[in-house]
């Protein structure tokens, strides 16, 4: 048992990340880690192997890559793709091979997403030494999708074009039943359309993948040059770290001490960012003055806009048992200054009479009502400029959330504001950020436009929808 | 190792419940086990034991008692004292004793609590036949209280004097040194003022338990009588339970399944019980009309006032990792018939378009603002008669959390209501019940009393405090 | 994300059973369940979704399927071929279709292994309504080999033919890019040849599967005639079970308790099984006389072939730890009758006085030289004959595992003996049958096979290799 | 419920170490915590608590103390006796006080086991601020027994004349019913005779303790001079560590990785010493030739004995799954130099072929019978001097374990040998050193003292038992 071959994906979610360990006889390779790597090392152990080489599909630009952590605890081997210089690891190009047990990995260049992408193939020697069973495609090939091509401004239709060959002469020839191992899985911010599904082949792909339909060059390039993706303040940090390899050893107190009500507030009143990872609706129920909403699924998403690497962050959180996944989620994004987090949360805070408060939730319904009585309201729609193209709704002020910070001086500020989204989460977001700002009369569209869309609610749908 | 003497306090946080398993040379006693009663499976596996004895220290009342389903799974004796005819287990007097590797276990007859109440002398035969180290005292002897005497209306001063005569006649001459082992823990509804300090010895007891410095039989007795103790509905149930021993088996589905929103509303239209757990901040940011809050960790001192036990119950959960504890909790209180719970919470809700409400959180100085205006506003106290005997508050009428939903005739229907309590947790659960009655003006307190003493908040206060 | 698409693989090592559940929007199917199917229900509970369908792929022989257990707790429908009359459930057949969320399952009827053998294809109805990504094929079509047709031998060429209609006629057709996902991995008693590796297409194994090079419908029958597989004594009671479905509901006392030794040793001179599942190299160091040895992972491949579904287990550990794991192997093959385990276990026994026996290990070279040297010395090669067929050894009588029990009398019985096998881990299992049944001069040849090649040991070769 | 009481006792099997969390409203206090110190923060987080403070009862000697690990997670004050110049924390002196919470924590001073010695008495303010409830006693008292005093040879009564002061004038006038907890429990090499119970009072030790009936000054310090212990060769590491401070940081990499065989074999033969940690009846039946026997459990009591703080260790495992308790247990004792695991274990070793050799049991009747029979046999009984002098045996060469590698000479090497000890485990640790020092013909009496006792051999007794 212990000598036989494993693959395990590991998903992290909210980046939507996908890392993979693969293993044979005693030996593992593991595929883009992530920082808190001790999964790598338990499953290795449980299979009894040594993990001895780690592959970086390219510089990651959404996460701080686990490499150089992950190789000073097992010694392994870094690899990533030759065409960018990288401070630490060893370069590898097209051809070259690395044996796990019995299997071949072989690398394939794939730039296009960035100029050093790389894609691993996977042979397995006992049935077929000619071709693969299995790929590793980075961001080069999504299920669903395939990379986003923006990071190069200047160059946008040669990395394109980069892409096309990627997928079309690269990737695609090794066959259609290959099975395909992206780096990411539907929700990322590296791509807009990936499946919900989570398996697929080259085949598959090939067939159905909407922007695999592109099989001429220049389409293919048109299409991706005209797509737009966000691209949150974080990326560069991560880009400096992931090409530096200067991340700093996992911090030592993974874990932050309680804080009482007064060390929280008087903390930030000095540098402490509050960020309060409760639920929306909690945070809509009462919540601590100045304080951030970034509910703890969305962290992995939303953090890397909003918070500043360089101040301490204290949290605010439903109950203790959360803080292990928030500072997971926060390390991840290289966020290791967490000083502390409100002991007893916000019942403390409300014990100790302190001000608080509230984001009222409101219907969307009762919103078009008010709408319709002429009330002077303002919708502030925080969705993406994707999705505000995909479905407008009325009487909104459309701005996405990563914006929002520089741009509220194009909201009213002595008007009724109700922030608005896909399902009412973001808004909250949006609705903390605006009360930090001084903004008084915010209230938060929970359910915006599924409720709107399951209710067919016509006065927010533009006619003719 | 595995034959080494072990012994583990279980506690059941909400009910306060302290179970115990006593072990030694591979034998093991239980004494007042819960019903989900793996956990003293476990820890007798832990010590390759096995579980020959269970004890009843009386009939309980306030939760379902494992005996019975710990017997089915392993076998062991039950016992409980002879003054009562249970329909199960063999009744033990003063003075059997049991052995338990080389410990000697002593039946000590210690009415007061019930007539049937044992308590159990244990004796480390290496060291001191004739002196026991410690002592299983149930609900006769607590840490900083003794056990309530009001179950027998009509004979009250009969049983706090048979209390009387326990503690003082029984249990404090097995010496100063020996240590305490009660069947409740500070927050139990079997006794008021129960230390938070979770370990005591009958000396320390003896000089510094408030009640036991009423040496006099009389004056014991007198304050016994003119004590005061809420009686959840549920007890009659868990007495018939208790009594019989016609515990059903534990439930075959543990685990009930996600319901759709469509599911979810459709079922609470015809007989189910809806019961959101989330925290009542959450609850008050937005809830399912109808629905009746119990925040998750006060599912146990709760459910037993205000759910049906013949009635299917529907959960509304903060994340499906909070289910099993939900089960437990309501497990223990004989609630089997849990038919499932809203699949993705409230955010499913939400975006299906469904109608919602919302509790909005007001502070106690904005209370006492308005009341200082002339604002005509209700503070509806639900602490107990105790509590608020020992702190009232102005301006507000007090109903106990439990007699609420039969005294609502009591409270205005046309003037805003601020629910209260001492911290605004319960507040939200009697506002969850106000609305369900129809009442429309409903906000919470949080903070209650609790941040009025923090921050003085003289208009609140009562004049002289 | 709850909604998400989620797609697990249950291992269930030993007997490599792979069973899957399969979910989207809230609803889920499991196909195979086994009979501990809790997991299903907490993966279900992760993804807040509700378990609505059951398949089985075909009446299994080799563990005790949990449909009915699961069906139990879920309320989800059952479903298999139609071809066989089982005694629960609902028949389905080719082209009935089944939604789960936005995919589409559809029944293939692909017979061989059994006559009722069904297949499922997978259809993301987002992508590719006409062509699935997925397909179950339960014992129809394994990676690196077919599922096994000798379960009715005067049959034997018909459902061969079946097998090669189904795989080459409804399977394969189904697309080069379609994933794989069987009822069984490497290991399985139910077929020979399966790759360690745990993924692949129906093109892969189109091309590089060994059975499938047999194109010819002919050869193909005529390969599949001639296989030989070992078919366990309790594959019976397996099929009867599954067939009638009435499996017991998963036993009330999971965990058995601890017996002394004396309880032990007496329970052993009545009608106790006692299984030793510690390792070999410990059975062999020392162990109670009359035990049978069966190290715990090899439990669900052995203990079908020696122990009794009617007489009671006890069982001897390494550590309490290991009950868990042996109770779920033991479950899953419906030995539901363990009365207990030998508390702290051989030090418990050794430390009594009571007699105990070893089996000493003898190293292949010194097998070697004493048989060079003349001595009078059997070798009992326990491996399978397809085994010995391919690399049979010297000096050496050659009787398969299962039949062991059978054919002692064609072992000498003043010789001394070494067994043998692969690694010299089912040569224990051997040793301790021998000494159950009088054997006096048993030792253990740890290493066998294995060590013998890995130092190219000639003297117990065939002369050639 | 975040804000209570909590005091949790944290046992560190093996050293029969306890150290202690105690807290309330929302700070806690560490008294003695060891270096793998993530139990106590989980343990303050579950309860939404600051560790504030550290204490140590004294300069541990036979574990690397975790208090600098725990102050650079936690930021928490360390503090010690004052009587031993430590190179970090803070010294307090008898009267010193702490709050912890509405707790308050009263230095004693009780030198004697050390100079420096103290302990710490609690007391719970809301009831009795003049006795306290309980105090932690360090090494000075225990369950049972005192702490040693043998530590500074040349000022024997002086020291063992402190400790009466202290157990008589200090800590038993705290009162009859204070409860009791030491440092160590049962099993510790600090002390020989406590109790296998783990609670205690000090009313109950005071009539019961069987060292505390020397109520003379004079004949307790007789008695406690006369006293002998072992003094493993670590003691002297540990004290360095643990007066300096300068413990390293936990080490990186605290899982480390799987070896091959080959790599195992190839740092054997270099520096690598290897350490099978398998139940001594697993290396009786095989192991590989070279390594120290040293059972899992018994790591922390032996690993001190005989393995090198500055060369690095290898282990060899039942299962990988023992990793994580093996490196515990070396971690504690500062040996952080652990290279890898040999992967597969034994398996994998019998399989490559390699020599193994095993150490065969012998069962005490067989031993009594050959030497009756007049072979010669020696019987090497390895157990302690105090063992031996309370329960000797016939035939026997008595040399205590921890002395055996000082004393091979002693030893005959002709002559057939049966290691013999309580049970036969420390008789494993025996012959693993005999055979790496030459002698070959070792066997193990399994059973050992534990199997001659229960059948009554009289052989192996001496005339008069």
């Amino acid at each position: 048992m212990p000598k036989e071959m494993f693959l395990e994906t590991i998903q992290s979610p909210g980046i939507s990340h996908l890392s993979y360990i693969f293993g044979h006889q005693g030996q593992a390779a593991v595929i883009d880690p992530r920082r808190d790597c001790d999964i790598y090392q338990q499953i290795a152990l449980e299979h009894q192997a040594r993990i001895t080489h780690i592959f970086e599909t390219h510089r990651n630009e959404d996460y701080v890559i686990g490499s150089t952590e992950l190789q000073r605890r097992t010694g392994a081997e870094i690899h990533h793709g030759a065409a960018l210089e990288f401070q630490y690891g060893l370069p590898v190009r097209a051809g070259d091979t690395f044996r796990i047990g019995n299997f071949l990995l072989r690398v394939l260049e794939t730039p296009g997403h960035t100029f050093e992408s790389i894609s691993i193939a996977v042979y397995d020697q006992d049935y077929d030494e000619k071709r693969p069973i299995l790929v590793f495609t980075g961001d080069a090939l999504f299920i669903g999708d395939v990379g986003r091509t923006d990071f190069f401004p200047d160059r946008k239709e040669e990395v394109a074009g980069l892409l096309y060959d990627s997928i079309f002469s690269t990737l695609l020839p090794l066959g259609d039943d290959v099975i395909l191992c992206p780096a990411h899985g539907a929700g990322s911010v590296c791509g807009h359309g990936m499946a919900a599904r989570e398996f697929s082949t080259l085949g598959y792909e090939r067939r159905n993948n909407p922007v695999l339909q592109y099989t001429d060059r220049d389409e293919f390039i048109r299409y991706k040059v005209s797509e737009s993706h966000e691209r949150p303040p974080y990326f560069k940090k991560m880009e400096e770290f992931n090409q530096n390899g200067d991340v700093p050893s996992m911090p030592a107190v993974p874990q932050p001490p309680s804080m009482t009500v007064e060390q929280f507030a008087e903390r930030m009143e000095q540098d402490l960012q509050a960020v309060d990872v409760r639920s929306p609706e909690a945070f809509g129920g009462c919540h601590v003055p100045g304080t951030l909403c970034i509910p703890l699924n969305m962290l992995p998403a939303y953090a890397g806009w909003f918070l500043d690497h360089d101040r301490p962050i204290g949290l605010i959180l439903e109950s203790s048992a959360d803080l292990p996944e928030a500072m997971r989620h926060l390390i991840r994004l290289g966020y290791d200054r967490v000083e502390g987090y409100l002991g007893s949360g916000l019942t403390a805070w409300e014990s100790a009479g302190r001000a608080f408060r509230t984001v009222p939730a409101v219907h969307v319904c009762e919103l078009a009502e008010r709408i319709d009585n002429g009330e002077d309201l303002v919708i502030l729609d925080v969705r993406s400029a994707s999705e505000v193209r995909e479905q407008s709704i009325e009487h909104a002020i459309a701005i996405p959330l990563g914006e929002l910070p520089n741009r509220l001086e194009e909201i009213p500020r002595d008007t009724p504001l109700a922030t608005f989204c896909g399902s009412g989460r973001r808004a909250m977001i949006a609705a903390s950020i605006l009360q930090r700002n001084g903004f008084q009369n915010v209230s938060d569209a929970l359910g915006s436009l599924a409720a709107v869309m399951s209710i067919s609610c016509k006065e927010l749908l533009p006619t003719g929808d």
